[in-house]
């Protein structure tokens, strides 16, 4: 096995150390963050950091470094109040990571990928026409980390649109079945297939 | 495609209404956290809520519900203020769900399953044998979440150990090259395969 120490951590060049500690801590989700600016400009990102925080009330939350993209979604959720959440299919991961380049806060990414905008009821932000699964959210908090000068983004769920064939009779939600992809890194894109689910584990007599 | 509202959300029964928020936000990490009780009990519990916080310094966050299990996990790591990190496999998801029943403190997980500790020099806490990725890491803070009493615990990494097969040249690590899987909602484990690997994303001209 190879092994680093923190002290090789820390004398690694930037770009290896970004992808070896991107990675080495395991698959993460993949989402395409919706928003629109207070004078109608549409934007949308690719998020690898969204997590489930809690279930009652509904939450998420997300990791955002402030002095790196994207700014103009965290600008525009935090002004308008709202944002969406979409997950990310494995025809879309080449739009998808397109959306992570660097544009003017004027040009929308649906213009520049095939990602299409859907506009729902009630939401002024846009969500990603054909997303198996699409989540209205709002935005609720930011904490500050310090270790890193980071930020912890707090949303609420307010709308979940699921594909039917995805939603199971206990609620559960069968991902492989939209054939959503997760992230391996920064920049790898995988398709998991489920392997088998379990009961509620309880201790053996 | 089903839609539920904010208030059909709330309405929901406790248990749809978990399977379906922590399923619906896609795919989680699969980690075997290792800890080591003051006087000497190895304690196993499997995490789907660990993150990437950043790389310089090397950071990792992961989101406690202090009223549920897994106390002893937070207990060891706050007095000894180390734990280690695993990546599990598709051969061990049956026993590492396991590690989610709740024992009493003095029960070791290990005693319970075929996952094997693991000691290696300086590093008081347990590592599973044979994981593909293992980590050492310190205990550094937690944040309080007050939305719903969580904690976001925050932890840096002091060793990395990866079977040198998934290891790139570039510090990416390839995770399905060791079968290394993920987490769908509380109790479904998938395997993901690369798609692909993309280029850091720039503007189209």
């Amino acid at each position: 096995m190879q092994h680093f120490e923190k002290k090789e951590l820390e004398g690694l060049s930037k770009i290896y150390r970004l992808n070896l500690i991107n990675s080495v801590t395991g698959y993460k989700s993949a989402h395409l963050v919706g928003t629109i600016s207070p004078s109608g400009n549409k934007n949308l990102a690719v998020f690898s950091s969204i997590v489930h925080l809690g279930s009652n009330p509904a939450l998420v939350g997300f990791i955002l470094r402030p002095t790196t993209v994207p700014r103009h979604t965290h600008a525009n959720m935090k002004s308008t109040g709202i944002f969406t959440l979409n997950a990310i299919t494995k025809h879309q991961i080449e739009d998808a990571h397109h959306t992570s380049a660097k544009y003017p806060e004027e040009v929308s990414e649906f213009d520049l990928t095939n990602l299409e905008p859907e506009n729902k009821k009630n939401w002024k932000a846009p969500y990603v026409k054909g997303a198996p699964i699409q989540m209205g959210c709002r935005y609720v908090n930011e904490y500050p980390i310090h270790e890193n000068d980071t930020l912890l983004v707090i949303g609420s769920i307010e709308h979940i649109y699921i594909q039917n064939e995805l939603l199971c009779e206990d609620g559960w939600v069968q991902l492989d079945r939209g054939e959503i992809v997760s992230i391996n890194g920064l920049d790898g894109y995988a398709l998991p297939s489920l392997l088998d689910r379990f009961e509620y584990a309880r201790p053996k007599k």
